[in-house]
C-alpha cells in the first residue's frame, strides 16, 4: 500500500460533485472525517471526497464515472462494521460512497411478509416500522441503533435472532445492486422460490462492497411472538449447555429463539462493571445460558414451554438451576446483561478478540483445547467466552494477565489469533463467522483458505469486478 | 444444435473408460439408455459413454481428462429432473457422468444435526437414515424414491417440505464441488455461521451442473416432530385461502409446516380418476386447502393448535369446513390425495404445464388475471391450479378443453407458455419457482430476463467453465 499522499485531481472531485450536488460531496477534511475512521478508531483511512447520492440514478451515475476514470469506489452505509470493510485505504486514492441518504422504506406487504427498503435505513428503524405493521423482523444486534441495511447484508450480518431466523443472507429475498459499471441489477424479487438460473443475490450479500453497491433489498418479515419467555440457567459445564440445547431443540425447534452461552468469567465481569446490572441467579456457576421461547399462541403458552425445558434438564441433571424472567422487565434485564458483557471487559484491560465458529457438536472440545493454546501463548491471559452457541458462534476473547501490561499483551496479538484459529481450523471451524473479512482479516484468509477457494473467490472478483475500482484491498 | 451423428473417439472413450474400469464404462446403447431419456420421455438426448465413478477421485481425473479433450460432461444423479438439465443434448459429443455410486452417507452427526452424504444417496435413504438416528431430513417430494442428493441440490429442490425449512438451498451447509479442471473444491462445513469471503457454496446449489460436479454436501438436519397434525379445509375462494395462511402463520409460525393450495377442478380429477381415494371433505368447495403443524412437544399440543387454527377460521369466516385427521392413517390419506393430483390429471388428456410463483400476497389476483390470459389462447381450457400456497409456488397447469384435441391443444404450449408467464412476470413472480432452468425453459430465460442478469450470469459461467465442456446447452 502506498503510503504517500495522494490527491485526487480537482476537476475529477467537480464531476463527482456535479452529480450529487455540492451540498452533498465532501471535500473539506472536518466534514470527511467521520467517513474514514471506524468507531473503535482501529481503522483509519484518507479520501478526498465523500459523495452522498440521494437515488439509485445519482449512485449509477458515481459508478459509471468512476469506471470511466479508475476511481477505486468505497460503499459505506452505517460504518459500524468491525473488519474494516467501509473504510478507505491509506492511500487517498478511494473515494467514499455514502448510502446514508437512500434510507426510504419503500414497501412493506404485510400479506407476502416482506419489506422493500433501501441501503441507508436504519436497522432499528426497520425493525420499528415492521412492528408497527404487526410484523417482526428479526435481526437483532448491538449497533442496531446506527448500522444500516446495506451494511448489514453486505456483512451479512449475524447477531442474536439467527437461531431461529437466520443471518441477513436468509433474511433476503431480493437486492438491487448498482455495478461498477453504474449499471442497476434489479433483482427485488419477493418470492421464497425462484429457481431460474445462478444464485447472484447471494454473491452480493456478504461480498462487503466488493463486487457492486447494494442500494435497496427485499426482507423478510415474520408473524409477531405473542409470548416471549427468556430465562437464565445455570451448568456445571459447557457440555452441560450442549446437552441442554439438544433438549431445548427438541422440545421448542423453531420457538427456540435464543440460546446465548456465557462463561463464569464474563458474567463475573459484567456483575463487577456493568451499570445498573442485577444478578440473575443467587449462586455462581462455571457456565450460563441465557434462553429464549417465542410462543405464536399466548404467553401461557411460551411459560409453559419453556418451563417444561428447564424441568426437564433440572429433572436429567442438565441445568443446575434456573429462573424465568417473571416479567417483561426481567426478561429485558436478562437481556441487556447478555448485551453489556462486551463492554465490561473494556475494565479489565487489553484484550484480544476472535468472532470464530465450529460445529455445535464441537463447542466443549473446542473450549478445552482453545484455553491451552491461549495458556501457551500467554500464561494467566484470561479467557473471556460467550457467544451464540445455538449457531456455533462464540466471541472467544482473551483478556490480558490480571495486574499485565496492556502494551505487551496487545504484541501477542498475532501469535494469539494463529493459536486461537489454528484450533478452529482443527475443528474445520470459520475464523470470522459474523463479522466479515474485511482489511483485517484479508491476509488471514489468503494465506490459510484452500488455494482453490481463494481461486474462485478471485475469479468471481475478476468477473464482477474487472477494473478492480469496488472497494479494492477489502476481502479478496 | 447440431444434428449429424458424432461418434468420440475410440481412444478417448477407452481413456475414459480406464479411469472407472470397464464394469463402470457404459458403451453399448441398450445400456446407456436409460440415462439419455428422462422419464416422461420429453427428453432425449445421445451419447457414446456413461461413466460412473465409484470415487470422488475418479470424477476428478474424469473431469482433468475432460478438460484435456474439450470433452463435454453431463453430471447425471437420479435422472428425475423436469427440465432436461441431467439428459446429454442430440450431438452425441457428450458424455454422461452418473454420481448413482458416489452413494455413502459419510456421517450423521445429531448433536450438530447435519449429515454429510455423497452425491448419489437417494433422497428417500436419507430420510430414513435420519429417522432411524432420530431427526428429520425435511427435503420431500414426488420422486424421492428415485431422486438423489447430487440432483437434489443440483436443482435447488422444493417439494413439500419448503415452507417451515427451506429449499435443497436453504438446507445445504457446505458442498464438496469436482470443478471442470478436476481440482476438487472441499467446503464441507457443518456452520451455520461463517462470513469468510464470496459465498461460493450458492452458486454451485442451483446451477444444475453447469459449473461443476457436486459430489458430497452437509446438509441440515432436525428434531423430529412429536405430533404432527393434517387437517383438509375447504373454502371459498383463493382469497379465503390466503387469509388462512396469514391466521396460520400467526398462530404457527414455523409450527405451520405444509400449506397446500388445491382447486375444485383438480379435486374433482381426484375424486373421479384416483386409486383408493377417499373424499376428504363432504361437501364440494370452490378451494381447497391441505394443512399440517408440527409439535416439538405432544400430539396433543399439535392438535389443539390446529384446531385453535381451524376454529378462528370458521369463526371469523374464512374456512367453510374443516376436518382434522383422526389418525396417522387418515393424514396420510390426505396427503396421497395431494400427491395423486399430478397423475390424475392425465385421464383428462393433455396438458401444458407451468411451474410458477409469485408474492403470496399476489396469489389470488395472479389465479384470476391467469383464468382469462388462459381463455384467451384457448377457449375452454381448463385450469388445473394446486401448489404450495405457502412458498407462493403454484403447478399452474393447463388440461386440454374437454373432449378436445390433444395434439391441437399441444400446439399452443408456446403461446399458452408465454400468456400466463406473461401474467407471472406482471406480478414480478419466476418462471420457473422449483423446477430449474435445464434446456426446456433456456431460451425463455434468456429471452425474458432482464439482459444485465444473463450478462452476470455469462460471467460466472465463463469464470468457472472457461472451456465450457459442463452440461453446455444448459441454464445458461
Amino acid at each position: 500500500m502506498n503510503d504517500q499522499p495522494f490527491d485526487l485531481d480537482p476537476a475529477l472531485i467537480d464531476r463527482f460533485a456535479a452529480i450529487v450536488g455540492d451540498k452533498y460531496a465532501l471535500r473539506d477534511q472536518p466534514d470527511i472525517a467521520p467517513y474514514i475512521t471506524e468507531r473503535r478508531g482501529l481503522w483509519h483511512g484518507r479520501t478526498s471526497l465523500v459523495l452522498r447520492p440521494g437515488s439509485v440514478e445519482e449512485v449509477s451515475r458515481i459508478m459509471r464515472l468512476a469506471t470511466e476514470t479508475g476511481t477505486p469506489v468505497v460503499p459505506q452505509s452505517g460504518n459500524t462494521g468491525l473488519v474494516g470493510a467501509q473504510v478507505p485505504d491509506k492511500s487517498g486514492r478511494d473515494i467514499v460512497l455514502s448510502l446514508s441518504r437512500l434510507n426510504r422504506i419503500r414497501e412493506i406487504d404485510v400479506l407476502s411478509n416482506t419489506v422493500t427498503a433501501e441501503a441507508g435505513v436504519i436497522l432499528q428503524t426497520l425493525q420499528e416500522a415492521a412492528d408497527a405493521a404487526g410484523r417482526l423482523f428479526p435481526l437483532s444486534l448491538a449497533a442496531q441503533g446506527s448500522c444500516q441495511i446495506g451494511g448489514n447484508l453486505s456483512s451479512n450480518a449475524g447477531g442474536t435472532g439467527v437461531l431461529a431466523y437466520g443471518n441477513a443472507r436468509e433474511l433476503c429475498l431480493g437486492v438491487e445492486v448498482v455495478l461498477p459499471t453504474g449499471e442497476v441489477f434489479d433483482d427485488l424479487r419477493k418470492l421464497k422460490k425462484d429457481n431460474t438460473g445462478y444464485d447472484l443475490k447471494n454473491l452480493f450479500v456478504g461480498a462487503e462492497g466488493t463486487l457492486g453497491v447494494i442500494t435497496a433489498a427485499v426482507l423478510k418479515l415474520f408473524p409477531k411472538p405473542k409470548g416471549r419467555e427468556v430465562a437464565f440457567a445455570g451448568l456445571s459445564s459447557a457440555q452441560a449447555a450442549l446437552s441442554l440445547f439438544t433438549l431445548a431443540m427438541d422440545r421448542a425447534g423453531a420457538a427456540l429463539t435464543a440460546f446465548e452461552l456465557i462463561a463464569r468469567r464474563p458474567y463475573d465481569f459484567t456483575l463487577k462493571h456493568g451499570q445498573g446490572i442485577t444478578r440473575p441467579l443467587a449462586d455462581d456457576w462455571p457456565w450460563y445460558v441465557l434462553m429464549q421461547v417465542s410462543s405464536g399462541r399466548s404467553e401461557e403458552d411460551g411459560r409453559a414451554l419453556i418451563e417444561e425445558i428447564l424441568s426437564a434438564g433440572l429433572e436429567q441433571g442438565i441445568v443446575g438451576d434456573a429462573v424465568v424472567a417473571a416479567s417483561l422487565a426481567q426478561g429485558d434485564a436478562f437481556w441487556n446483561f447478555r448485551e453489556t458483557l462486551p463492554e465490561c471487559q473494556k475494565p479489565e484491560g487489553a484484550s484480544i478478540k476472535h468472532d470464530i465458529s465450529v460445529p455445535i457438536a464441537a463447542i466443549p472440545d473446542f473450549i478445552e483445547k482453545a484455553a491451552s493454546a491461549v495458556a501457551s501463548v500467554s500464561p494467566g491471559a484470561r479467557v473471556v467466552c460467550f457467544g451464540h452457541m445455538g449457531d456455533g458462534n462464540l466471541h472467544y476473547n482473551i483478556s490480558r494477565p490480571e495486574g499485565g501490561d496492556d502494551e505487551a499483551f496487545l504484541g501477542l496479538y498475532r501469535p494469539m489469533n494463529n493459536a486461537v484459529h489454528e484450533v478452529v481450523r482443527s475443528f474445520h471451524g470459520s475464523i470470522s463467522a459474523e463479522h466479515g473479512i474485511g482489511q483485517l482479516k484479508r491476509d488471514e484468509l489468503i494465506a490459510t483458505a484452500p488455494p482453490i477457494a481463494i481461486d474462485l473467490m478471485r475469479r468471481v472478483k475478476a468477473a464482477f469486478d474487472p477494473a478492480g475500482i469496488m472497494n479494492p484491498g477489502k476481502v479478496i
